[in-house]
């Protein structure tokens, strides 16, 4: 059985008809420019393409997963111009006439790698993106968590790092300022140092920095979600030692509060990189339209 | 049919036996001090008393609450002195010959007012309690929230005040320093102010900073696990507008980030304090054992 799967992200936006990350039979990837343009593409390639059971939709946030809600399925607050309170998965499902099931694009990604990546037998799983922003998706009990709205995690607050020659730095979120994405995603990074991420040298004093901030952030997410794995992926994540630089910030942190193995000599099996790499939306999106009851 | 509770805090242990806030028939409230007399004061309380059908414990912690642990019912790394690495839930499970339920001190609380409070008919909750300490007990589908571990967010990070006449107080959590409960339980209060919370008088500028700490607390836990309720309760909370505080703060901090009435207009319903009272501990370990299947 063949099922859809479409990652909308900030920039890019992804299609893939299959199974699974090794049934792929087509797929596609074009920009995320306004919603006309780009619902009208996402509708196209699966018109033109092999019959789907159903559509799992992964897309930048906020949403509105309640599926009660007479706005389910819309892109709700976001500061992407064009994109405030804009339907997305109703406007799918009717032109295409198939059901379509609707998550936040990391909660998409969680459930890609929980099913096929890194996270396979873990029943709750914390998947984190450092890119363009920080969004984070977590599972409980398998399920893409919702609740009041849906997890919002790039918006919480850390404590800003104390290197005295840069903690005038106020961060470059447009809402909070120095939110967790205003100070540690990738342009934070380039706004800080003049230069993008993948462009500074491994010697250079970010990365600390960076590390300490995500190790926060990680922090505050084991402690009030407890998540049996860890997956953190996105692009400030090339960079080769940060993974584990933020191991060991985030043992530091704990300060072996927590006697438990995965948070002291067994974490580097705890803190992983994704297995699924840019493909873990797209394909936690097959995954979703997989729940989807026909 | 009758049912046994206990909630054994750092400083109180409270035994109840009944079926609900308005059908307890013996309850008995005692210092927590070291672990033997503790255990048998609760065996004995319970043995002298009518038959339980099955017994519930909320522990504070950390505790292992895997029910397919070795150490499970546990209290394992408190710095509560004497109480390291003690098995609770077995040793009273054996004596007494019932079957035992156990969680920590705040996911009981968290269910007490899930069943019988505040928090009825949101099925997620985020209990919070600021007294001693700060602990936090959360509900996912109406259930304790276990994982790696449970929740222990009383040890994650929060921005340090910025007030230039205080910005010099490090906090007080023997393990991390200036973790949230290191800057914002009581003894911290007292610590920073030198003088108790219920002395200090209302005009007293920490309790502007008191709410800020709490909303960037509950906000992280907001944001990451999207809890239908926050409850919050303890000592601390007892001072008259401190509630009100937080939630203006609270506001503030998310910036119309979230469209949700919860977070707006609604807040006042959102965010609230424990009808329980002190008795959520002990009357959700009665809950806790409600769930026990005998």
């Amino acid at each position: 059985m063949l099922y859809g799967g479409v990652e909308t992200g900030g920039t890019w936006c992804v299609c893939a008809v299959g199974s699974g990350p090794e049934e792929i039979v087509e797929s596609a990837q074009f920009h995320t420019t306004c919603p006309e343009e780009t619902l009208a593409r996402i509708v196209a390639f699966f018109a033109a393409g092999p019959a789907v059971e159903a559509l799992g939709i992964g897309s930048f946030g906020p949403v509105d997963v309640d599926r009660s809600s007479p706005t389910w399925g819309y892109v709700t607050t976001t500061p992407k111009p064009g994109w405030q309170h804009v339907s997305v998965a109703s406007v799918v499902a009717e032109r295409l006439g198939v059901p379509v099931a609707f998550d936040t694009d990391v909660n998409a990604a969680a459930l890609g790698e929980h099913r096929w990546g890194t996270g396979q037998g873990a029943s709750s799983l914390f998947y984190l993106t450092v890119g363009t922003g920080i969004g984070g998706g977590l599972l409980i009990d398998g399920r893409p968590r919702h609740g009041l709205v849906h997890p919002e995690m790039g918006h919480i607050r850390v404590p800003r790092d104390s290197d005295p020659d840069r903690a005038d730095f106020r961060g470059i979120c447009p809402v909070h300022g120095d939110c967790w994405e205003g100070v540690a995603s990738g342009p934070a990074i380039a706004e800080r140092c003049g230069s993008r991420p993948e462009e500074l040298p491994e010697t250079h004093p970010i990365w600390r920095i960076e590390a300490a901030y995500l190790a926060l952030g990680i922090l505050s997410v084991v402690l009030i979600a407890s998540p049996e794995r860890v997956v953190v992926g996105g692009g400030v994540m090339d960079h080769p030692s940060l993974l584990e630089m933020i191991r060991e910030q985030l043992k530091e942190l704990l300060g072996g509060y927590l006697e438990t193995p995965a948070l002291a000599d067994e974490i580097g099996s705890y803190v992983v990189a994704p297995a699924l790499g840019d493909r873990a939306g797209v394909l936690g999106a097959i995954a979703l339209a997989q729940t989807v009851e026909v």
